[in-house]
């Protein structure tokens, strides 16, 4: 039996690179519907060296990837910052990501944090607070959880701004308003 | 036979990285002298996903590290750019050769372009040709040579500057000047 293109099934993880905290969250797509596998956040603080800390978001995004063998891989990405010093720093972050998905051979894409906002709440200004309490909903999750894994939400918005992504047509290579999403797309809300 | 510190044999791995084109220059040091063992460049041009360049530098530094098992790598790492987006790409191609000499275990050490120039021709601000034909003179390589591998000259710099901070102190931890470097270790020039 042929599988139709809305039954088709695959996972995402969205990632959240960066030298402090490490965000992630996972979700399997079945057709038109989202769903919540795994979320968590990878402390790097306690590590002094930022050299060991690079390694450790290598390791641990292979782990993750070798664990929940995701099909696409979705960036939070900031393009811009408050100076060079502290790109370089994330820039550092971005690459190991990067290449731990790129040695895996899993096809990435980037997201702006304002693009995931305005995907999510419709709001490119949103609040980190809104945004989690909209992906609460959407997916489901206890408001316990969500709480205790609120570093987490950035990546699972990345996450959740690719799915959306999806649906849209190649050419519009950019993840618009979740409000827009649902105007085009009211078969796919769920 | 309990071996001095003059008579320790190492390898250094200099690395230049970027994202256009990657050097890399490969020094074994027999107690004070530092002879050249390779040196190189990868094109990246060629490889027009920004993402498989990056793969493409893991891939080839870990393959290095591999054949010439350096005990140490020195980095050139610029910490001021032109602009954040510069930075940025830098920063990337900088986190994914870290990541390959960490997966290895290796030390890492990050030099200024500036500190590299002064360790090697005594002035900070010297162009990229008095710095090959310094090292050129100093490492006893053909003229011919040097120009072939004239994009490898920031890596073999690095390494070589790495060599000279090695007769410090450690607690003076910067690539200081060549001339400086002949006043205090005459016995170390060759």
């Amino acid at each position: 039996m042929a599988s139709t293109n809305s039954n088709l099934e695959k996972i995402i993880v969205g990632v959240d690179p960066g030298t402090n905290v490490m965000g992630y969250g996972i979700l399997r797509i079945v057709g038109n519907k989202a769903e919540l596998i795994a979320m968590g956040v990878i402390e790097l603080k306690k590590y002094e060296s930022h050299y060991l800390r690079l390694g450790k978001i290598f390791e641990r995004i292979t782990g993750i990837i070798d664990a929940y063998k995701p099909d696409e891989m979705a960036i939070e990405a900031p393009f811009f910052g408050k100076n060079v010093q502290s790109m370089l720093k994330l820039g550092r972050a971005q690459g190991v990501a990067i290449t731990a998905a790129i040695m895996r051979d899993i096809p990435i894409t980037e997201y702006e944090p304002k693009k995931i906002k305005m995907a999510i709440t419709g709001n490119g200004n949103a609040s980190k607070e809104q945004v989690a309490g909209m992906l609460q909903r959407m997916l489901k999750i206890s408001k316990e959880e969500m709480d205790i894994q609120f570093d987490a939400t950035d990546a699972l918005g990345a996450a959740y701004c690719h799915f959306i992504q999806q649906g849209k047509p190649k050419t519009e290579n950019k993840c618009s308003s979740w409000k827009e999403f649902i105007l085009k797309n009211s078969d796919k809300v769920h």
